[in-house]
């Protein structure tokens, strides 16, 4: 069978998670909390396995969960999705991206996809026939040229892929970048997929700021949302899309054939769950905490690194220590230090030399004290 | 956007099971059970999911869960595949069809399909930029005309699908199937997607033919199984694919960015549930007395029939009853007699005639008792 992705290999999660587990190595590298959730959200999935909630969802998701998505967006965000024909309920997140790619992309397509991205995306675009460009974001700000932008916009160009926070940077879209994408889209048919999922996690104040909060971006966005990383359970494997109806419409034709439907309790326990705002709320000063108890850590060390604004992911400089790559220094650190780490080079299709390595901090606070000491040693 | 399936309205499975609801009548439309699942079942999941095992899941599934697998294929078809290399765990079959298609079909590439089929396998091909070639199955005994499967194989067929038992009708594949499909595909470019999600659904005494029994076929088949059909947990969304090693590998790159992995606790949970064979074992007695119990409540109807060979759908033929499309039958039978069905017309592409209509008996005896009444007064 010859291969449609010839270039895909291992993960990079899997490989540096296998490497931390089997050298007994501290593993800040895939991005998965070292705690677990809450009791009260696993005694709701309890209540509905239970209590027979264990045949198929309706396709688009439980109405209580779309409900309750629909009413926590316009809560938030003053944005109204209607909860019948414009919230689907997905199988994580990665479910959803794949699923929005697919209803916009055709083959000779052109999808701008911004650089570092997560890994999904791209494979997304060509296995659908499209052809990313890349605009690259460059280290230590990660700031988008917007200049750059508009000159890879051509008559073919379809969509545009968003992440804020981002992974691995961490950067968060600002008003700025929002009117700037605004104006380059209006009036033209480029779709936007905006990945979202670490709407709760960022920091100093910043608000998160949907594409769905701007009315030209709105409606032609696919709002890419997870309940993994809010609510500590990426292994559950619940994500959604939010996006006007004509979108949803035909998102829901490939989500009906990707995957049809999703876990039926976990989906009625999650609508519980939601109605009480105080989890995802906490969530920034939580999550804050740890990232400045991880990077008062490395003030020792010889990194260098600016706080992460948003993300449970601190990417940080090793220029001023070694020439190494990326991919060596972080099989290294795993082994000689035992610290587990992501090379950000990964995310990247376009070779560049930048040196960063990306920390994860959703981990215990003694762990990311541990961690911290080990890696001012380098 | 304009849509790449413009085709695709809701869902037969969405229209008569919301008819139904909405009509209070019996709804034997939908595939899904009438009743719970086991609770030591429902009691394994609670235990991983107090536990701490809400996390990702290793992309291609938990360890365990792809040992006991493994090792049930073994016991009870002889075949292995390597637990590490040739089984991944998917978020149900649906996800496992796609991942497989799509690993195989690119734009122009022709598969074959023999229809009456479920609906997800055109989509997925047509997705991928695949011709759908079909075969037509006809009533009453949708044996399969392999002259019509050789004339219609090209230097263009990438691609055949199975699925046995089958969903509509019920036929379960016989050694001859298998030898003639091996004569077809052997030493040549043809790979095969085989939907086994009805193999413990088998009646009379009848063995589930998996195409990983055949040597020439298993080398080059992606056996796609689930545990909805099988354990009463259609909502739970955990499939399977089985595999030789290379179309793993390329089966995997696909699920990665489709869906990345699947329910942590529950596949822990079906991990240790499966070591016990009891509950798949007794299944063929326990829907084959549904099916008797169905049939024989319907003896007073007007409606044909030929006891179904497998799943847990009899379809019915209403030719000496009346001219109606199969799908205004459907609608009326639902509003006026009470009893919700699925019009088989609508597993066609290609127009026909047939008048059949289908009926899931995977409910409470009382149920189907109560349906077949209702029926009878047609
Ligand atoms: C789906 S595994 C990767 C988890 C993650 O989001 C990351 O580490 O970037
Ligand atoms: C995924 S909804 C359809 C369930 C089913 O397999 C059927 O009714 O044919």
């Amino acid at each position: 069978l010859s291969s449609k992705l010839p270039w895909v290999g291992t993960t990079i999660f899997t490989v540096m998670s296998k490497l931390a587990s089997d050298t007994g190595a501290i593993n800040l590298s895939q991005g998965f909390p070292g705690f677990d959730c809450s009791p009260e959200l696993v005694a709701l999935v309890e209540k509905y396995l239970r209590t027979g909630f264990n045949q198929y969802a309706p396709m688009a998701g439980v109405p209580a969960l779309r409900e309750a998505l629909a009413q926590k967006t316009d809560q938030l965000y003053g944005v109204s999705y209607h909860p019948e024909t414009e919230v689907t309920v997905t199988s994580g997140a990665t479910e959803a991206l794949f699923a929005a790619i697919t209803a916009v992309i055709r083959p000779g397509d052109e999808a701008i996809v911004f650089e570092p991205a997560y890994d999904s995306y791209v494979p997304a675009i060509e296995l659908n026939g499209g052809i990313p460009v890349f605009v690259t974001l460059a280290p230590p700000t990660y700031a988008i040229d917007w200049e750059d932008v508009r000159g890879k916009i051509t008559d073919k160009t379809r969509l545009l892929i968003v992440n804020t926070p981002h992974n691995p940077t961490g950067r968060v879209w600002t008003a700025d970048d929002l009117a700037q994408l605004a104006a380059l889209v209006h009036q033209r048919d480029i779709w936007i997929v905006s990945d979202e999922v670490y709407e709760h996690i960022r920091f100093d104040g910043r608000p998160h700021l949907s594409l769905a909060t701007h009315p030209v971006l709105q409606e032609r966005t696919f709002v890419c949302g997870s309940f993994g990383k809010t609510f500590h359970v990426t292994g559950w494997k619940i994500g959604y899309c939010l996006a006007p109806k004509a979108l949803t419409a035909e998102f829901r034709k490939i989500h009906q054939y990707l995957t049809f439907s999703t876990v039926t309790p976990i989906q009625y326990a999650l609508a519980d769950y939601l109605k009480n705002p105080e989890p995802y709320e906490t969530l920034p000063a939580f999550y804050e905490h740890k990232r400045d108890l991880f990077l008062d850590s490395l003030r020792g060390s010889r990194f260098q690194f600016q706080p992460t604004e948003g993300s449970f992911f601190q990417t940080v400089s090793y220029q001023s220590i070694t020439d190494e790559p990326d991919y060596d220094l972080a099989i290294r650190l795993t082994k000689e230090i035992g610290v587990a780490s992501i090379p950000v080079s990964v995310f990247y299709r376009q070779k560049n030399d930048f040196k960063i390595l990306r920390f994860c901090f959703a981990k215990n606070d003694d762990v990311l004290l541990q961690a911290g000491e080990r890696l001012c040693r380098l």
